[in-house]
């Protein structure tokens, strides 16, 4: 049986290189050696140096590998947040981590915009002091992107907070620096690695305020603390026994998405999401969810279906391309297709000619 | 090049079938799926059905997956521990545990032995009233196994304390679940598995307490609190997107070694480590570093070495063979041998041969 092409929004598609990387991992023994060896510390060293050069990482940027984004939730707040946190919500995942700041026992303002919107700098309280403030760029919920725009307001607005991007799904792409003091991704949507490694990206002063928190009388955690993943990282190490195949399959795929080229990949990301769109509006029983052109994810592409979304999405599957229903209360309303760098131009194509079919 | 064979103390061998399975998983496309399809809970329900039947675990306990077991110190505290924790250390990982607790801001006592040896009950302060002891059944480390009996005092000696035994590289193998409220394991070292997940295994007591703390005013966590944990897991599902790879793993390799038996596997281990101690016993160069027969772990054998203990592990790495070093200070004067499922009598026996040869 030929093998289906996913298009969900994560897990995604594996990245085209990936079969063969884990091939090579097993040959060469890889998830049988010591995380405390020279052959591993080459490991991790060549996945921070593929991803700083695919990221174009500043040098007051630093890479810590942790098991999944939804830790690192935790890890921002218990790192970075004594008192207070504010969540600008665009869908399910940002919200999520307010939720999390909450359940960590810290005073959360959320900051919510009708669907399919995104919250605006000028509808946050005056009195709005927070250590840190949370957006999410592409919303894997509701395709919702945060403009670049807005971001350099909030940095405005909030100088002295840490500002913290999920980036989960829409990496790799160009980050302001300066307007960003960390981001952060799991690698099963853009990257197209097996589930089960988390990516967090921080500044030092991040680093700075983890060491001042931890100074005092809170408790910043124990193995995953900023400065102790920190510590660990400049020894090509971890503080635990880590993800070592995974850590492994990401060295491999960065510096296969580094010989394609971060531009070719992003014009190749608006080339796809462009197909996507132009279906969508185009269609008899569907229509893009999020209305505002500027605020179009185009790494996960959402749609309204008149009628049950099944009836897009199962005679999509029998023809062998699984795309993803729509999230939470939304699963039998809506559609989501992933474009991410791993699906080439041809089968977006064919994908938005086989749903054009159903119109 | 012919494989080298493993015997480091984790990561160690993968387990004989694992790289079949690998290769079947890429097959199903298992690392695509989504976390939350009914094709992942049959996946998740075959892994926590296996292991059940695998430790022949009662009605009362449960299973939950998180990241390592390093994640699971820091869950044990945060879940069960408002205020005070004892440690019986045997080693340096069951040392580690303690700090743990400590960082995390609660009071900690530690009994620590002379090397070699396990703390004594007897030994324990007439007036300690933890709220949870932590117990190494095998520690790492040093090789040094916690002997049931102790395990028993200990209970009679603390009933209304959570026992959580780390069983790390003893794992399978018999559990007096009526000594023990939670106990836990990474898949590195005796199940053969790539790194990167962690087992957690509790009884409702555990899952009682961490509820009584949510009520109060002190944080248990968020996504990976145990009632969050455990809610997810009676769907089978986790909180966030977990390793589904290595879940996937862990329900063949379970069962795999249901199919061998838990009886031949620990006959097997028995007769592994008595080849093992014998042949320490009869080198010139080398020793046992637990002199105490009855606190000799089987599946982690140390050793002293008179001399370097590269001037062991060279020669036998030329042979394809790759032993452990000492552990922290003991790196140059000490080896470390894992005997775990995956290594076959016929290894271990051509291993002991080849180590006897530098007498």
């Amino acid at each position: 049986m030929p093998k289906k092409i996913f298009f969900t929004p994560g897990p995604s598609a594996l990245y085209y290189t990936v079969e063969e990387h884990i091939k090579s991992a097993l040959k060469a023994q890889i998830p049988e050696i010591s995380h405390r060896s020279t052959t591993f510390q080459a490991i991790y060293e060549e996945a921070v140096t593929n991803l700083r050069e695919l990221l174009a990482l500043p040098g007051n940027f630093h890479i810590a590998f942790v098991a999944s984004a939804t830790e690192i939730w935790e890890r921002l707040i218990q790192n970075l947040v004594v008192d207070h946190s504010l969540h600008l919500v665009n869908g399910a995942f940002s919200k999520r981590f307010g939720e999390i700041s909450a359940e960590l026992g810290r005073k959360v303002s959320v900051y919510q915009s009708e669907e399919g919107q995104v919250p605006l700098i000028k509808d946050i309280s005056a009195d709005e002091a927070p250590e840190l403030v949370a957006i999410t760029q592409n919303e894997t919920s509701t395709g919702v992107h945060f403009p670049q725009e807005n971001v350099k307001a909030l940095r405005e607005r909030f100088p002295d907070a840490i500002l913290a991007m999920d980036v989960v799904s829409s990496i790799p792409t160009t980050i302001d620096f300066d307007s960003i003091d960390s981001f952060y991704f799991s690698v099963q949507k853009c990257f197209g690695l097996p589930a089960g490694l988390g990516v967090w990206i921080y500044n030092d002063r991040c680093l700075n305020k983890a060491e001042t928190i931890r100074e005092g009388t809170q408790s910043i955690g124990s193995y995953h603390a900023l400065p102790k993943l920190h510590a660990s990282g400049l020894k090509n190490q971890t503080p635990e026994t880590p993800n070592v195949l995974n850590i492994f399959l990401l060295a491999k795929v960065a510096r296969d998405m580094l010989d394609k080229g971060l531009d070719m990949i992003i014009r190749e990301t608006n080339y796809k999401s462009a197909v996507l769109y132009q279906m969508l509006e185009q269609h008899a029983k569907l229509s893009p969810f999020v209305k505002d052109k500027a605020l179009r994810s185009k790494t996960v592409i959402v749609a309204d279906v008149d009628g049950d979304s099944s009836t897009i999405i199962d005679p999509i599957s029998k023809k062998g391309m699984i795309i993803g229903t729509g999230y939470g209360p939304h699963k039998k309303s809506q559609i989501r297709i992933a474009s991410f760098p791993t699906h080439s131009k041809e089968q977006i194509e064919l994908l938005a000619d086989q749903i054009a079919l159903l119109s």
